[in-house]
């Protein structure tokens, strides 16, 4: 298998569900040329949900990135016809078609998941407006997993680049409502997910940093007082429990020291703390992880990218290591829980 | 004169005061080594606000970096004896003094100012708890600045590295009170800061982009509506007015765009939401200005690195970028009020 910048493929009888995501955007094609990867490099089975017409379409928009007739031959993919209709699907718009797409695609690898057929799923990207269109009342693909899956515990997306994560104790929420979120078991929930998670991807020992809400750290209290009330003893109670988690330290300083290696993970408060930085340290092969549902589930960190379906400039590498990481966690016994 | 990350010595007879900022901390010793520059390679005059004894400590601190014979040879530099007492003074602390020593002399320069005896102020690095030992009530030197000097428009402090300034809607207040502070007047009035300062800076016509608050930008307002109420009529308001203001953008990805060349300056609507951007981007030589106040004030961004003192390992970019700037500022002929 093509190395990845972070991960190796530690894990041995894992298997992966692979969908296509929204199928108007790049995710076809990048399945293509993941499974292209996967039939020549790896034993590991796979199970991809989709139709004969969408692979058709992918491995078309793919072009020299993928083999079909590879894929075709490779007995540890499994391809799952759903026998949904493709005719005419949208190309590079959101559409309640394709929201429906990739919805139906979702329900049925976790309902594989429930029969005990696999263990860890992958998704390409997803579009918002599509899902909603598709009536996702949820705010984001989290949430929709969470209550897909009556998850009772703290979830959190978590972002993997290479060599750092991070967790969010708030996510798609407003400015203003996201302090009322901010509680220390909440705290203690999004650490104990980064470290479990992190362990699951092979550091067995993570430093974990926690950042501050407010400007300065607040300041003693002066600029906002939820680092004494509550981000404080939410790592103490992570701390508590065995976890090398410290802070909180204020955002901005912050992430220097953890790009510079002083960190593996760093727990966030709202969105744009981890993603603003997270951004800037370099999208290349970033993922995101679904946190705290029980199964591993990780889809590249960008995008559908509409405006360049089948162009051949959508680099593989986020799902290929969406791919890696989903069955290094599902091989590891950790309790993918808060 | 030395040249600059990305400024040049572009004024002509502008007086610039000097002050030592915090004496425990890396200031005095910065100020030594600018003086020794401004004595060597510039006749422009600059005042400083100091005792003899402040510039035997600071000279011998600055070590080979600085030349006391030179800086007391140069008829175009200025040292006023305030008469302080500096026996004892404290090195590496906070302290009550220390921070009545920094106020007594930015008074001192604001004095001269108000005599119309000097154009511009430069203050080396202040420290937070030593105003406040001191007695300063306002959250930071911005809100001192404001109310000394009867301010009634907006301010904002404007951070500028090369290539790229920031301003900010709301500072030094709490995540949860941030969202209430912005108004579409406050958002017009920073970008109008922001535009007037890049223009004193010398940029003729500065592109301007301006961030939501929310993540995702709020989505249409589903994670908030601050983007729809307030900022968009504040960025037309800017944009009545003859600025090249754009936005709101979601600030993760417009970050990459502003780092990248795209816009001269970035409207921001709390501090880290640009400090986190603005450190990742990198430190070296970055300057805050007080905005907005009438007069060019502006001040290294880092701190006074109280562990530094001394050590020769303290450079001086960000002291001399202030320099050059507030001269560049003061020489120009825009309004610096909102």
């Amino acid at each position: 298998m093509t190395p990845s910048s972070f991960l190796t493929d530690r894990s041995t009888s894992v298997r992966v569900a692979i969908t296509t995501g929204d199928p108007a955007g790049i995710g076809p094609e990048l399945v293509a040329r993941l499974l292209t990867e996967i039939a020549s490099d790896s034993s590991q089975p796979v199970v991809v949900y989709t139709t004969a017409a969408e692979l058709d379409r992918a491995f078309d928009q793919a072009g020299s990135g993928a083999d079909r007739a590879v894929v075709d031959g490779a007995e540890h993919i499994t391809i799952v016809e759903t026998g949904a209709d493709f005719a005419d699907m949208p190309v590079g718009v959101a559409s309640e078609r394709g929201g429906r797409w990739a919805l139906n695609n979702l329900e049925l690898a976790l309902a594989a998941h429930e029969r005990d057929e696999v263990d860890a799923i992958v998704f390409a990207p997803l579009n918002k407006s599509s899902l909603h269109q598709a009536g996702m009342h949820e705010n984001d693909e989290l949430r929709w997993f969470e209550k897909r899956l009556g998850v009772t515990g703290v979830v959190s997306e978590l972002n993997a680049i290479s060599g750092l994560w991070t967790s969010r104790v708030t996510s798609h929420v407003s400015h203003r409502d996201a302090p009322a979120q901010i509680t220390a078991d909440r705290v203690r929930g999004a650490t104990g997910l980064l470290n479990a998670y992190l362990v699951g991807s092979g550091v067995p020992k993570p430093r974990i940093a926690v950042c501050a809400l407010n400007p300065h750290g607040g300041e003693g209290g002066k600029f906002g007082s939820e680092e004494i009330d509550e981000i404080a003893p939410g790592i103490a109670l992570a701390r508590a429990s065995g976890i090398d988690a410290v802070g909180p330290f204020p955002a901005d300083t912050l992430f220097l020291r953890a790009r510079d290696g002083d960190f593996d993970g760093v727990v966030t408060m709202y969105h744009d703390q981890g993603q603003i930085a997270m951004k800037m340290i370099g999208f290349d092969g970033g993922v995101t992880v679904e946190g705290g549902i029980g199964i591993a589930v990780c889809t590249p960190a960008h995008g559908t990218a509409f405006d360049r379906v089948g162009m051949g400039t959508a680099t593989v590498t986020s799902t290929r290591n969406a791919y890696l990481l989903a069955r290094s966690l599902a091989a590891t016994s950790t309790a993918l829980t808060a």
